[in-house]
């Protein structure tokens, strides 16, 4: 049995549990998404904005992924909102498998809106489904206009790129319509937010259009 | 066969042709570093003015790695190197295997200092040896201070750190202290370097450190 044969049956399974996940949210009438960036782009302050905007208006649950430490998920216990925490020691990508086991932790009714924060890492995550509606990247413009091009994976499987920090444009060297164009090089369908987590600008822009996917 | 038999049959195979780099790597008297970061942290910045350094003084050559593009090997051919880019197609780690194929195409008599520019990942490549005398991270200000617990695979198996980018640090939310300190937490034996590519601050430092290295 050759490695490329249990790589496709690990995606298999996953696919698989995906389904199941799929089923669940949409029985729930939840909507998910799935945000996946490099390590520090800022996955964590945009989910951050999120909250703060949906508050008191539409009921949200989330998934925290990361390699160690649960410091993302005390960030957002502070929003007080139903949080849950997957270490994966030293995975580098979440699979369907461990957000199904999370979600024994996670009472979905009236929950219309479900975040998954994936581990920080450009490469892995992509090829993995969590059973999620949409897949969100997340850019910065500290990492330079030229990461689409060099790590094309998720940007092709993602709905929407939210470009961040763009309050840091004037001090480095990237070029706003240059990541823009590479990302819709790459994936002419992306829905493009330009926003800074710090300013907050570019957050309602995001917010509206996340709602309008909501149901009733 | 299960997944996790695999997976250390594959880390045994790679630990096996990275010995043979290794003992190449010697015969050559050349010394090897592994550059590792998250994307967009910077390694080819810092490679640049590494490169910039030891014009003249010291033979270098670079491989390049790559998820996709050759963008990287073309920005270091300006400074008249030799430089090989390797192209994972998707893959989120260079293996010594493909380091040892890419060697084919690098002639290292004479050359004393050979640069391995790892695909930015800052979880897959902290476990696979190449056949380095070291790693080296590179973490970018703009990352935040907290990286180091949340990824502590690829610093606890760095032998040095470069904190790139502070410059930027009036405009970030990121404290040098709590990010060395954190850094430190994991990995108590690392040589710390800050640095920004930008105005060249601490460029020196890190290069008569690097030179240290290097055989006569």
């Amino acid at each position: 049995m050759s490695i490329v044969t249990i790589q496709r049956k690990v995606l298999e399974k996953n696919d698989e549990i995906a389904r199941r996940n799929r089923e669940r949210f949409s029985q729930k009438g939840t909507f998910v998404i799935n945000l996946v960036s490099s390590p520090g782009s800022g996955k964590t302050s945009v989910l951050e904005r999120t909250l703060e905007y949906f508050e008191g208006k539409v009921r949200l649950a989330v998934i925290e992924g990361d390699v160690q430490t649960d410091l993302d998920a005390q960030r957002i216990a502070r929003y007080h909102v139903p949080v849950v925490q997957i270490v994966t020691n030293g995975g580098c990508h979440l699979e369907a498998k461990l957000v199904e086991d999370a979600l024994t932790n996670v009472d979905l009714r009236g929950v219309r809106l479900l975040v998954i924060e994936n581990v920080g890492n450009l490469v892995c995550p992509s090829n993995y489904d969590l059973g999620e509606a949409m897949k969100v990247v997340v850019a910065s413009t500290t990492e330079g206009d030229d990461k689409p091009l060099k790590y094309p994976g998720m940007f092709l499987h993602s709905s929407a790129l939210i470009i961040n920090k763009t309050d840091l444009l004037p001090y480095v060297s990237c070029s706003l319509e240059v990541l823009k164009g590479n990302a819709l090089k790459i994936n002419p369908a992306l829905k493009v937010f330009e926003m800074s987590c710090t300013t907050k600008v570019g957050v309602p822009e995001w917010c509206r259009w996340l709602e309008e996917h909501l149901s009733g």
